[in-house]
């Protein structure tokens, strides 16, 4: 199916966000790349790696940087379309390593602009809870908040998953 | 009005989800069921029962059970509408029986492919906060995602309740 | 643009909501009150007013009123409009207080009836997250869900923003 060069996949937790895109990436027929920005810290982590990897099946590159995405996706072809999963353990990563947020953001930002590859990124939705009593957390929810505007301000197609069920928030699904 | 066999509610936390699915119920004109899955731990639980079973008002019929919910749902008829409040109620009651949970899922979902009657089933929306420090409760969170997404798979109609207003999220409201 | 006399502007935490509500309030034209309800207790909190305060700009007159927004709105007239900033914190005030929030409800209800000038009024979506296991956390998210409920059914238009993108649930984006 025809998507735009850029699309945001937001959802919930275990909202089948990564399942949609998956699905969307396959659906194009182009060379396959997954970019995984996690980092294993524990069993349930890589857990749920090995389950995403089980599910994906086989036909994919697999690209692995938990913290500068740029020199990786810029060596990416226009005949590759790249699954970025997720953005939200991109921005954890980064608040754990302590450094400066917004110039880490602002070279995402410029990464996603020159990617040649068609480009589908997930994120989670993690802010309509009550505020958390962990102020790490609520800086968190902030940066996670003002990561998704940016990267919803600069994508072609933004997809809210709900239970499975995609809805457009920006552009239209084909 | 004219609803599909088998709608799925789903909403957050006091989102109005259980009134709009009991309005759904009521403007179909047949006969009523209300299916409990709910299990009475404390009074905060209580009042919260109290308080819907006021909001219903009369003319239903009441089933409760919180585990099994496959021979009563099969001993309805055509005639019937049921709601079954709620699915959160049920998976949270499996999980503290800790029993096979994907065994008592597919149990489920077969209830609800048998079940004669038209039924609306209500469900939580739960992912979308910071990751719970608690494991149980990250364990319940990706269980209710994985829940929700086979419900939906399943509903000919999903309705997202946010602040008392429906969003379909699959299928059309009448 | 044209806007109906009440809107309710919905989201979680960070999403892009406060900002989303000011540029409609500014693409009105008309004479802008910016109406704060929050009571600053802390560093935290007094940095996220000033930052919004940044982003606002100037001609704005501002009116803090943390419990009572009767008598100033009342006083409005035709030719404002008010952006109230916002419910969560209005509601957040009213529990702190202790006093008779139904009562306090049905005051901010007949207040925004009584408004002769346009009002937007924004408030958060809490209840998507796992159960608090605070007492007072799930209380505040029972109250702000009833309050949502009863907003939306008097809002002329409901949007709902994430990721700062509207979506709206009732009414039509102009």
């Amino acid at each position: 199916m025809l998507y735009p060069k850029f699309t945001l996949v937001l959802g919930g937790a275990a909202s089948g966000k990564s399942s949609f895109a998956e699905q969307m990436v396959v659906s194009t027929g182009k060379s396959r790349v997954y970019f995984a920005s996690s980092q294993v810290f524990d069993a349930e982590m890589q857990a749920k790696i090995d389950r995403h990897l089980v599910q994906r099946g086989p036909g994919w590159t697999t690209i692995e940087e938990p913290l500068e995405p740029g020199p990786a996706l810029s060596a990416l072809s226009a005949r590759d379309i790249c699954l970025f999963d997720c953005a939200t353990m991109w921005l954890s990563n980064h608040l754990l390593a302590e450094g400066d947020l917004d110039a880490a953001q602002e070279r995402l930002m410029a990464a996603i602009r020159h990617c040649p590859a068609q480009l589908v990124m997930v994120s989670n939705e993690v802010g309509h809870g009550i505020v958390p009593e962990n102020a790490l957390a609520r800086r968190f929810r902030e940066a996670q908040g003002r990561l998704n505007i940016a990267l919803a301000a600069e994508a072609d197609l933004v997809v809210l998953v709900v239970a499975g069920l995609p809805l457009a928030l920006k552009g239209q699904l084909p």
